[in-house]
């Protein structure tokens, strides 16, 4: 029995790709989050991973990501590192660490360097078209744009191992240095074997006060399903802050539990996410919001045709 | 009504300043707690928090803070800041903003610099003392000191707000970048004015796996009191880590809920926290550990006469 669900229509080839392998048994639950994570990553017309990834308001892409190993709870995460192909391959490295398996900034990068992961420069040309009309439509100050397009992953592979993982360059115009959910365990991701995982996506500010990743698995441990784990947290979360902030941003979750049942929960209009288990190949999924009930249906095949040729399109200044 | 809880004896002299502008409905949570953690990032005697904080392993100190407002979830947290006077102002101060509230390495420094934070050289003559006496030590490897003192306060005011706040220099001799859970909030703060607040200190590698903060919140939300809450979220990380990963870090953690009771839970033998209300003026307890049951009482003269005299003992290479 294996499973592996992932935010957005962005993991589909990455699902579809790794899903062969974990079902061949020929790669285990870590190896099918790094390889998934760091395809979308190199793939250029994301904008929100890796390279092609969107920059800060200094035009820099700083990258966040992480990886957990729900066995034992050994994680690793980078926050804030410049220039490193593959982000998600470093947060791996740092999880096989007892200590210091988190760094940020600098000192990331020194890490990166010296265990020898390849250096690329993640500013894209795109990604500086992106940058530079923003810039234009911005006559007074820049305000960040809140994206919402981290890649999470959850996995079961046969051995009933669950792992989590994450990949982003985080809020469009951010500050230099800032830092989401994405690399915060318990907030963008969580992951036990005994009991399943969970991914985020989202506004990391709020995201990370809900500490919803953590959350979901602790629903699961309590007896309720995936799904309505998913809802409740994710209700539980807006509703909070709608009711002490009197705002609240982008929320969107996926888990899987330890039999790869999936769940997922969002507060927002557009979200999708891939799924594939040894019972069914990847899909790609759309899910709606009503009445704080979450539901979804599989992607026409329009919709699926629509969405590379929009994000390959070509971009001019 | 109001309560204020911190970490390890340093807290006292601190928490004893801030209680009486308490009691006197002079000042709020928020700025108790941030009060009270800079006088004691200030004092030059404590090597685990602010100035005099002991080093990474290249012997620059980089520093971790962070808020939380539990009335409406915001808070700000900076990560392995170098050189500025009182990170806890800084985190404060990020904590009024609704994105880009959490800021690492450089990031979080221009942040400092642009808002007028006085810097300061945080690389105190003890520290560079006690950085080469380590260096001499360790003929080989340099390894981390698995340390622990990390401030942590939870404070309740008169106007039933609840805040959680942190600072530490973090490990000794770590990896340039290495955050662990202070900044990290759920791991190690978390603030519901509705609920309590906890706060940890420790093995931030190991707190962070069990988002320690958030845990001991969510039992007290489901009815259990403070002290149960602290001891039951405690001993099942502690054992859930040595189950899964064959070893665990120091973990002591500290609470309070909405009534201003405190709760605290340790694995080690030497775990001290400082508490004061409107019932009880500040005192310095000291907690022990006995078949995964903790009890405190109240630190002796002679305990707490020899405590600053250790700590501002003469230091010669």
């Amino acid at each position: 029995m294996w499973a592996i669900i992932g935010t957005w229509r962005m993991s589909y080839e990455a699902i579809q790709n790794v899903s062969k392998k974990l079902k061949n048994n020929e790669i285990g639950a870590d190896e099918a989050a790094v390889l998934a994570i760091a395809e979308i990553e190199d793939f250029p017309y994301f904008k929100s991973v890796g390279y092609g990834g969107l920059p800060n308001e200094e035009m820099v892409v700083e990258l966040d990501a992480a990886f957990m190993n729900g066995n034992d709870y050994s994680f690793g995460a980078v926050m804030a590192i410049k220039d490193y192909k593959n982000p998600i391959k470093v947060a791996y490295e740092l999880s096989k660490q007892y200590t210091n398996c988190v760094l940020v900034g600098e000192g990331a990068e020194k890490f990166a360097h010296k265990n020898g992961f390849e250096r690329k420069n993640m500013l894209s040309d795109r990604a500086i078209i992106h940058y530079k009309k923003r810039v234009k439509e911005m006559e007074t100050e820049l305000k960040p744009y809140i994206g919402h397009d981290t890649v999470g992953m959850c996995v079961l592979d046969n051995n009933q191992k669950i792992v989590s993982a994450t990949s982003t360059s985080g809020l469009f115009m951010k500050k230099s240095g800032r830092v989401g959910d994405s690399a915060i365990i318990g907030s963008g991701f969580y992951a036990d074997s005994e009991v399943g995982a969970c991914t985020a996506t989202g506004l990391g500010e709020d995201l990370m006060k809900g500490c919803i990743s953590y959350e979901v698995v602790s629903l699961m441990r309590q007896g309720k399903t995936v799904q309505e784990s998913c809802e409740i947290a994710l209700n539980k979360l807006n509703d909070k802050l709608l009711e002490k902030a009197k705002k609240v941003g982008d929320l969107s979750i996926v888990a899987i539990d330890k039999n790869g049942n999936f769940g997922c929960a969002t507060n927002i209009d557009n979200f999708s996410f891939v799924y594939a288990s040894d019972k069914e190949e990847a899909k790609v999924y759309l899910v709606e919001k009503e009445n704080n009930k979450t539901t979804f249906k599989l992607a026409s095949q329009e919709w699926l045709d629509d969405y590379l040729k929009t994000r390959m399109a070509k971009l001019e200044l």
